[in-house]
């Protein structure tokens, strides 16, 4: 009989060839929920299986991407002849639908732009070399015996070893034949030793960051296999010091503001790298590398520099591209030596996000066509271009989309409306809640899916009013501005309505104008108009999906055929993932980082002009959008 | 009349021409020794004119060297016409008559040797730069204008900024129209920027360090200037742990005694550079070089190396050429980010004390005179050779010419009998003491002097034995072992004889025994002889000077005409003043640790029986000493 290892925490069993894995879950105690009985629909029962074949039914259950990285849904396999290992994800992980989503994002991209084998090379590696053993008269200390061995394995022409290794170097040249494992950091011809350890079991992991105004992504990479072993997206505990960068930046005038800042983002990443790493049981210092992208307000915060000056004439930033930091330097809880990579900024409102998230694009590519990305966030940035030309520019969206500034917005996690329906005849709403279960708020594609939908049906007009003329249990006109309930207490998950108020709608309104406008500002610098663009893609945090239609309907997105906009997902996450494992996907990105033009916005004559006119929905120049009518309201799916 | 300011303290005051500036200072109640009452003998009243020209007769009582740094016996000056800025040291190293005894020490050494203003290149230097003003549009982060400034001043490649002074860079480049001082050190082509302040009154100092395992030098050097401005010797607290670096080395074997060493050391060094800088109102992070020379194990346990493999087979230091460190890593009080050079070492006897010393000889020059270098301290270290071969070698001497192991021994510092004759009839003795005050011990060059007179004057045997067969009230028969009262109760100062037992008259024979046998061995390697030499160098801690004579009678330096000595004192200190000054200095001293070829006395046949021939007085060979005889006592000076 085969037997079954469970980690983490290895439990073992030995069941017969042919039964369920789930049964044999079920046996050891181990709770792994699949709620949908076993057809393979809900997904919530997903497992790795690490070592051995398992026998497992997929019938386009799963992502061929997923399949191949081992990943099974266990109600959906049976033991076969091997023995196997199963890697159990953590339950945390799986309520809040965190690694469905992490993982989803990564077939939202062109395979071709992601890295091959052949570009795997992170900044940080791990290099077996034998030193010679100490001779009399061989003239060499150990230091000089390692040095030997270090250049000519790593290709550096010298070395640089702190003094808490030089501390250990006798003991580790006298051990295992002088047989040891070097963690280290090439930069201008000198390899900087990071450890060195016996060697051994030693793991190799990795962290991609993605540091955004409002929430944290962390994904924990397996540096020797490339993959992704889990990932988890939460707030960024700044948000209780200012919604927006704007006023994170004011409230980090005094020093200690900048500490806590600084403390307060340290603290969203370690918090979710601990999680991640304990759920594998993986020691902090056995991550040894990590690639971060953050805009470059939320880069200075991080690094304790006073972000004043991005916003001050003439909007100079400290740094654009940031050295290599030892991550304990940093404050980050990972091996305390290793080096940090972090994004590149182009400007003051074009950060590292944004060049992370070019990599996801055809704009990291030869190619001529033109193509626009936008990165919808608590600031909206867009950068339009080809191989030749890239001009870059921000706006200031809020944090509409992501779930903030909005009264019962919520970050895309469970029990949050991601898609809303409205009758046209009664006006109530229909509703899909992540995780399926009963609604507590409303995320940012649930607020685009609501306004496109309840304008489309007539309950809301073009300047963001609710329709007070007909009656509906759903329009709440009881207090200064009117209410649409989308579920009455009695169905919520925790006893309160759920409803968006006009100032809400409002909000997401100059939230979408803000960008709309900017797209065009932008164009009519190069002189070219929205039929010019080859594709659209779209990056944000929107959870598991944006969709095209509605945000067309409402005038965040241009009205072009659905075939040119790519929804890409957390592409600035994404991109420090390529950057974390592939020397030319960081390469590029510098380049990248190089070649746009950063327009400012502010300073842009016309912007403001355009940005009032976007203030309708879809916008008051109806000829803009001349298909936005037959784009029928879609149900929720 | 010409106004006076007297520092530290700034007391100022107005006296009329020809005052003498004894007088003034009298008169603001500034105490300045002057017990030779105004003879210009004593030396005690020595102060620093730093601006102004003063009227000082000086008719040969100072050296030139000390007059042309601006150094005066204020008991021989007076008023001239000029305002007068008077530097007072301060009493204490007065008192210990520190100052006089290392600025002695630079007369000792050929001025061709010393760094001329050409190699005047410190490690660390101060570069003023403009750092252009940010621009909209410039496309230049604060951190760009920096590294562009600062690699076109300091001709560097690439700078590399820590992240605590990227945290004060924007507001460093918007002061002072961007004009800021940059304190770096540059290596393979990057500037590590260590410090950026606003122009103005930045002092920069440095500290040369000798790291005895007795005893611990420090100098402090205006780099500007390139001059002294004091220096202060005293013992290295880990004395406390073991009198030699054997014991040293098994003291160290667990790792908190190894970080007890590392402390000690620290805590000696740090408080003579807390003194120093102290009595020149000088901030420690001003103290921006530091070069430091010390034996091998030093050097190691100032880095909390474990040093256990110096000592066994097959003799393998963890480093013999120390990378530059970090001073806060170190431990160092100076200024926290600057980078520490350490002299390298040979071999795990042969270390950067004597790659410093060697700089103080012609083996630093491209003479092909065949040279000795005998370093005399604990341990005994010996270089022979000339521009074309270089060997050295080691052996223990123990720590009786330093005053250690001998039971009324003490450093050369005031107080200590430094000389001493012995009448051939009474067997009384006549001696000297540093500072002219009653004796309380007997440093190393007093116990060379008195052997040497004892052993002329017929009270001492060739085997080490007091004469027991004469009466004398100097001799003191009464306990196991005979003692020689140098001075009785009555005459000394602290109530107690001062007296040398036939145990220390035998560890100084011993010491002798080691160093003489090793010349032979190493000359012998060569297939040299005595006569082959054009030159010895001796150096050594020994105060203020070493009568060869007396180094002869006892069998200690071989029997060669006086000419051919030099005794150059401290040489590992003035070596590491060389190298914290100069660049062509370090590289040489680089050049002399790769050419020396180490030889290992231990494994060395027939050393066993030099050393036990050697153990007379002054030695079992008298072939050797032919002129032994005809160097007469000579009176203490």
């Amino acid at each position: 009989m085969p037997q079954i290892i469970f980690n983490p925490g290895n439990r073992t069993i030995e069941i017969a060839e042919g039964t369920p894995l789930l049964e044999a879950a079920e046996q050891l105690g181990l709770s792994i929920e699949a709620p949908c009985g076993g057809r393979g629909v809900c997904g919530k029962c997903l497992v790795r299986i690490t070592s051995g074949k398992a026998d497992f039914q997929n019938d386009g259950m799963l992502p061929p991407e997923l399949e191949a990285e081992g990943f099974v849904l266990i109600c959906r396999t049976k033991a076969g002849r091997e023995p196997l290992s199963v890697e159990v994800l953590s339950q945390l992980e799986l309520e809040q639908g965190q690694f469905a989503e992490a993982s989803s994002d990564l077939h939202l991209i062109n395979r071709d732009l992601l890295p091959h084998e052949p570009d795997l090379e992170p900044d940080v590696n791990m290099t077996t070399v034998t030193l010679q053993q100490p001779a009399a008269g061989d003239g060499l200390s150990d230091l000089d015996r390692l040095e030997k061995a270090a250049t000519s394995a790593t290709g550096a022409q010298r070395i640089e070893l702190p003094l808490g290794l030089l501390r250990t170097l006798p003991e580790k040249v006298r051990q295992d034949g002088g047989q040891v494992v070097l963690t280290h950091f090439n930069e201008y011809g000198t390899a900087h030793i990071i450890d060195i350890e016996a060697p051994g079991q030693q793991g190799s992991f990795g962290i991609a960051v993605d540091i955004g105004t409002t929430t944290v992504a962390v994904q924990l990479h397996d540096m020797k296999s490339g993959h992704i072993l889990a990932s988890k997206t939460d707030y960024n505990a700044q948000v209780a010091c200012g919604m927006d960068v704007i006023s994170r930046i004011n409230y980090a005038k005094k020093q200690h503001r900048r500490e806590e800042l600084r403390h307060k983002v340290l603290e969203s990443i370690n918090g979710i790298v601990k999680e991640l790493a304990a759920s594998h049981g993986i020691k902090h210092a056995a991550i040894r590398n990590a690639s971060l992208s953050g805009n470059t307000t939320m880069v200075h915060l991080l690094l304790g520099i006073d972000p004043e000056y991005i916003r001050l004439e003439p909007y100079t930033p400290a740094v654009y591209s940031v050295p290599y930091f030892k991550a304990g330097e940093l404050g980050l809880d990972i091996h305390p030596g290793t080096r940090v990579r972090i994004a590149p900024s182009v400007g003051s409102y074009v950060g590292g996000d944004i060049t992370s998230g070019l990599l996801c694009t055809s704009l990291a590519t030869a190619s001529e066509e033109i193509c626009l990305f936008i990165d919808i966030g608590t600031n909206g940035e867009l950068v339009l271009g080809n191989s030749e030309f890239l001009i870059g520019c921000a706006c200031s969206a809020g944090p509409a989309f992501e779930g903030g500034g909005i009264e019962m917005g919520m970050r895309a996690s469970t029990g949050a409306i991601e898609c809303a329906d409205v009758d046209r005849d009664t006006g109530k709403a229909h509703y899909v809640t992540i995780g399926a279960v009963p609604p507590v708020g409303i995320c940012g594609s649930g607020m685009i899916s609501l306004t496109a939908n309840l304008f489309a049906s007539g309950w809301l007009d073009a300047a963001g009013r609710l329709d007070r003329s007909r009656e509906s249990t759903s329009i709440d006109t009881a207090g200064k501005t009117a209410k649409y309930i989308i579920a009455p207490a009695e169905h919520s998950g925790n006893g309160r309505p759920v409803y968006v108020s006009e100032t809400d709608l409002d909000n997401l309104i100059r939230a979408k104008a803000a960008i709309f406008s900017a797209c065009c500002v932008m164009l009519r610098n190069v002189g070219m108009g929205f039929e010019d663009l080859s594709k659209v893609y779209i990056a944000g945090g929107f959870g598991r999906y944006l969709d095209i239609d509605h945000a067309v309907t409402i005038g965040l997105l241009p009205d072009l055929p659905n075939g040119k906009f790519a929804y890409i997902g957390n592409a600035s996450l994404m991109g420090a993932a390529m950057t974390l494992m592939s020397k030319r996907h960081r390469d590029k990105q510098d380049e990248l980082a190089k070649r746009i033009t950063y327009i400012d916005l502010s300073t842009e004559p016309g912007y403001m002009d355009q940005y009032t006119a976007a203030l309708f929905l879809p916008h008051t120049d109806a000829q803009l959008f001349p298909h936005s009518g037959e784009r029928v309201s879609r149900s929720c799916r």
